[in-house]
């Protein structure tokens, strides 16, 4: 925190986010107190408009971080009998498959290197000759890397083949068009503290009221029975066990923020407009991203570790933190990489700032790399 | 919130918090970070301090409410080849047994009537002719009613037949002494907006090392994997999944307001003093409490409903709620109460402005009791 001035987040999450919004937090709810009740509701009603106006989705709201919300999804909705498909590209999916290990869920994995979008044939593929399959999870932006899958195309093939479409939207709900009219997904996942720059503590499940009604007792976790959340909320209008109140009060005025800005699309122009301009700074300083732009989401980029005897990641990240900017480690396992997200409550300004303590600090490393564009300009 | 002054909460959580340490969450904090690393190890090291000076246990941090810490003991800490013993003398006793069934554990259920504290000798029968119990799951405060269950005999009975005692110190932790040296624990669980007066969204479990060691790939849930939690937080002084940044940063300031107030003495001292003035005041204005003072917690108090035509405990709780008073249903399967707590950041003049506010609640409904002690001074 140089200057006394807060250190702003260019990390996948937890981020960066409105004073207003943290502010929220400043009063205690009674979690069985009607306003309370009232703030829920209103929360997951926001929620769901941003993805649907079909009455036949329910948003289900579960304590702790998204991976809670993914377990619970998994663990509910996930017929034991049968099998979950699951393409991986990167950390998040194998994190899906590894929740299946726990649950004595039987996989099919489908392994894509991490620089490549799932592909739909291939997918196709296993669901004409797999009849086992209950359904498949889908990673829509993989943070590891940053890549985005095409779920808009799986998830109509599933709903041809009548599979179960359940989309771990973490990282792009609410910045990425995700709607139940284009994207039929049977349930999508994602948590309070991404694209809707709430702070961390909760997710959501956004799913079909059928389909959930059918799924009681199939969990094998009493926190994380997704039906039995549902069931309890609907009747009594709270939360079976104690809510993060202070979290949900900070969720509900990051949706308020969320609406005043201008929706998804104004949340979605901003960040590409981050994103735009974090790429070409990064690479007017010489640095290369390690995707194709053509499936590199707005929301995180991975860094290529240039090739400099002087370049060292941890003095990298230490002297940028020293300058109050965050960014974030790779987690790839085939190249060195690191990250910088373009989301939370981060505008072009802040880029820019970013981009001067980059420039700063390969400076004062004694690092000069060829330039790979026009001179940047912060 | 009359005269824009914040409602209290006496209920038994979430509760009253200090201003400061809701002022705790106006900042954001990047959770890979380390800042953020040694917020994490001073909290848990603060929490260890209060219960045992040996460094054979470890404090474990769980996302979710206290259930999904109690939830992640269980799954984690009890052999799935042998049974838990569990007293039962209220809903979180059965709350616990209804995590084994989910978790596929076997139970010994010990039903006693919910007025009365669990017996010892009773326990011990059982462990003396149950060779499959591995241990026991022992509620301290059951806070349906009040009540407080003879923790420190059964735990020491535990210990004599080498059976594991985990105990639920949810709403007690922190006000009432649970010391290894007195209370040989195996495992102890608790939250963050208790006693200790944090923010609810994260709770903790307190176990032996050696104990938790040897419990790699027995929890059936990634999510609240107690051991995966802690070996991961062991190597990288992270949390395994994102942790809900405020609320921790809130929790540190907490537990820095419960030293500076003199700790566990203290605290217990102003929660009984609460209790007290409480209990003398509602019994001056005709209430009775359900359970006898000598298993009565000076956490929560259930008291019975009236027998007076005019009382309907609806408008009793709107009524108190337009004051600024936020009280607590019953929880009681036999009788009819409802609930006042006595923990959380409030003084006795809280209690006593509380009972001008029943007092007047009373007139404006038209009720009068006899009177059961002297007049309230309030």
């Amino acid at each position: 925190m140089p200057n006394g001035k807060p250190s702003l987040l260019f990390t996948p999450g937890p981020l960066t986010t409105s004073l207003k919004t943290k502010q929220a937090m400043l009063k205690d709810w009674g979690s069985w107190d009607k306003p309370f009740q009232a703030l829920t509701a209103s929360v997951c009603q926001k929620i769901l408009s941003i993805c649907t106006i079909d009455d036949a989705y329910v948003c289900v709201p579960m304590q702790g971080s998204g991976t809670f919300s993914v377990e619970a999804a998994v663990s509910t909705l996930i017929n034991r009998k049968k099998k979950l498909l699951i393409p991986s590209n990167g950390a998040y999916c194998d994190r899906i498959a590894l929740i299946c290990r726990y649950l004595q869920i039987e996989t099919v994995i489908l392994p894509f290197d991490e620089s490549e979008p799932f592909c739909p044939k291939k997918i196709e593929a296993l669901l004409k000759t797999d009849p086992d399959i209950d359904g498949a999870a889908l990673v829509h932006c993989e943070t590891s890397t940053g890549i985005l899958n095409p779920v808009e195309d799986i998830a109509n093939l599933l709903k041809h083949y009548q599979k179960k479409c359940i989309i771990d939207a973490m990282s792009t709900f609410g910045a990425l068009p995700l709607h139940t009219k284009t994207v039929p997904f049977d349930a999508l996942i994602a948590s309070a503290n991404k694209c809707l720059e709430g702070v961390p503590g909760m997710g959501f499940v956004i799913c079909k009221k059928e389909m959930l009604a059918q799924c009681e007792d199939n969990a094998t976790s009493l926190s994380l029975d997704l039906y039995a959340q549902w069931a309890y909320m609907n009747k009594t209008k709270q939360w079976r066990f104690t809510p993060p109140t202070h979290v949900v009060a900070a969720f509900a005025q990051a949706l308020e923020e969320y609406e005043s800005e201008g929706g998804l699309d104004a949340r979605h122009d901003r960040y590409a407009n981050n994103h735009r301009a974090l790429v070409k700074g990064m690479s007017s300083l010489g640095f290369d991203t390690f995707l194709a732009e053509s499936c590199q989401s707005p929301i995180i980029t991975s860094f290529c570790y240039p090739e400099h005897p002087n370049f060292q990641f941890q003095i990298f990240y230490d002297k940028l933190h020293a300058k109050g900017f965050i960014i974030y480690p790779g987690k790839l396992t085939s190249k060195d990489t690191f990250r910088i997200g373009s989301i939370g409550h981060l505008f072009e300004s802040d880029i820019e700032a970013l981009l001067k303590g980059v420039q700063e600090t390969l400076f004062e490393m004694n690092i000069t790399m060829p330039k790979k564009m026009e001179e940047v300009t912060c």
